[in-house]
């Protein structure tokens, strides 16, 4: 199944809950957009493809459950929808661009209330649908990056499960595997989260893709020991210059590819590019409860003393710079950034 | 108590058992060489002072438990039990640095073998002795580069802990706090064995100095952020040139710090220069067992996917250029570190 899905018959919204991941593979279905709203602050869904196609949804259900019998009453209902689902999460721009464009939607003419509900319906399933071919287009084009004998570092999860289907960064991977080229990965197990560790691994273990886990601060270890041939990663958000906002861990990696002369390649859907920000230090950081620092623990024992705090930022910015190209779903994009970026945005496919 | 200290009636080594902190504190005693072995091995006693104490001591207990009755055989024994030592871990130089010094002692003519093994002991008690002295002194050369109202990095655990007492970089930060500084630590967690999160967090909470914990990835955002001043570590072996070795995770912090324009410090004592050695690329990096990266658990459950594999290299290397300054017991010594680092370990105090 996909990540995320929607259940026609039952008109239900159904997603993996990825916090159990790889332990259980638990589907859970959801009836109220308010539910959507949850599950996306407490990381049921993430990555931020996922999170749009799920705020999308979240929207139709919505719409779905109103009792209003009017369109101004539902659009009053959906304006509310998207205000709580928009505030759930403030880094992924994703989010707000789903968000968007299924009210711009909504804002088109419909006398007929139920009408107006499938329209919404249908362009949330669009956004999904689009999303699995956005990525395999994406991968289609990374996959000319990996060579033959490669040893990559990929941080997070960029994968199936970080979107509706097959991945970003790691979908880049995947098609560059199933083309025949022997590639290895370097899996930073991405702290606090471990998004890497549980998510990635379990990803890679079932296509067959050889890998190991490290943890995050060996990255540069690797780097520096020249074993390592590309870095590869995806993006919450991206502004107008090619700044990129990602998980936690990504600056720091990029950074020691970059002292390096390694390529650093991000993937990301044109969805997270955000123009109207024109560079990075205007992206706002998410900053997470404490607890998923503090929960972790070694033999069923907290390994933290009593008293301790933890601060606890969810991405940071990795500067343009330091990336040797960003894989769109429009093509390659390559240096200067900030016009070529802008250029692949407002181009139609 | 010290960390490490020997107990003079029953002639028996104490330490702290490291692992159970915390959480728990265990003083565990030894009466053979071989425990000593193991529990460097097994990370009981860890930081690179700290075992170079616990490897002299071992010494002394080889000494003493001898059945040899010429000091001819006492010799062949102490030979046998040195290797063993030497060979628990690879990386952090005061551990042949301390056994070289003791044996050198034990070299030194003596008919009476009873003389010889209480030369021995008494040697291995300077050195802890010294330890502790040479740490206080770094402290009052460190603490002179802290400024009030500090926010400050610190990778892995440089404390009492680390040391016979006192500590090498946290000692710094401990001795600038005495003197009314404030100063504020950012811990890194320090994976895999989170000596950050379970050691340096204890001692900072028993010093009443404020901290809080981030994972190893986020440093660079709070240095990018502005909002951190100084970074602060430690060393387990430092080439003639400057370049250190030191835990896993040193070298990108140090970079992102560099990166920055943000001042790094190294505190190491003399005993951690390898002067034999003209660069950081010919230090031996241990690479310890998997499983210390995966035992991570979270309510109780394993985090990563059935299957999975892990690379866990113990130690990354900093290059000097990104280092502002180290500070020894002997003064603090500024670039070029070529042609000052030399000079300071040959000079006598």
């Amino acid at each position: 199944m996909r990540t995320i899905e929607w259940d026609y018959p039952k008109n239900q919204l159904k997603m993996i809950d990825q916090r159990l991941l790889p332990g259980e593979l638990v589907v859970v279905s959801m009836t109220d957009y308010r539910q959507v709203v949850t599950a996306i602050k407490d990381m049921v869904v993430r990555g931020a493809p996922a999170i749009g196609a799920a705020a999308a949804f979240g929207l139709a259900l919505a719409a779905l459950r109103s009792a209003e019998t009017t369109s101004e009453g539902l659009r009053a209902d959906l304006n509310k929808a998207m205000q709580d689902l928009q505030a759930a999460r403030p880094t992924a721009v994703n989010l707000a661009w789903a968000l968007r464009r299924v009210m711009t939607k909504a804002g088109e003419f419909h006398e007929d209330i139920y009408a107006l509900k499938q329209t919404i319906l249908q362009e949330a399933q669009t956004i999904a649908d689009e999303d699995v071919q956005v990525n395999k287009q994406m991968a289609e084009f990374g996959a000319e990056l990996i060579d033959d004998g490669d040893t990559v570092i990929h941080h997070c999860n960029t994968g199936a499960l970080a979107t509706v289907d097959w991945g970003t960064a790691l979908g880049v991977i995947r098609t560059a595997f199933e083309q025949g080229k022997r590639v290895h990965v370097l899996v930073d197990e991405t702290r606090p989260r471990l998004q890497g560790a549980r998510l990635t691994a379990w990803e890679l273990e079932q296509y067959g893709i050889p890998y190991e886990i490290i943890t995050d601060n060996a990255a540069g270890y690797f780097i520096s020991s020249g074993k390592v041939n590309k870095v590869l990663f995806g993006g919450d958000r991206m502004a107008a210059n090619g700044d990129v906002a990602n998980k936690i861990g990504t600056y720091m990696l990029a950074l020691a590819a970059y002292q390096h002369n390694i390529p650093v390649y991000t993937v990301v859907p044109t969805s997270t590019v955000d123009l109207s920000i024109a560079h990075g230090g205007l992206i706002p950081i998410e900053e997470r409860p404490e607890e998923e620092v503090l929960n972790l623990e070694i033999e069923g024992k907290s390994i933290f003393p009593e008293g301790a705090r933890a601060r606890n930022p969810a991405f940071d910015v990795t500067p343009y710079r330091f990336l040797t190209a960003i894989v769109t779903e429009k093509g390659i994009v390559y240096p200067p950034f900030d016009i070529n970026l802008t250029q692949v945005c407002i181009q139609k496919l």
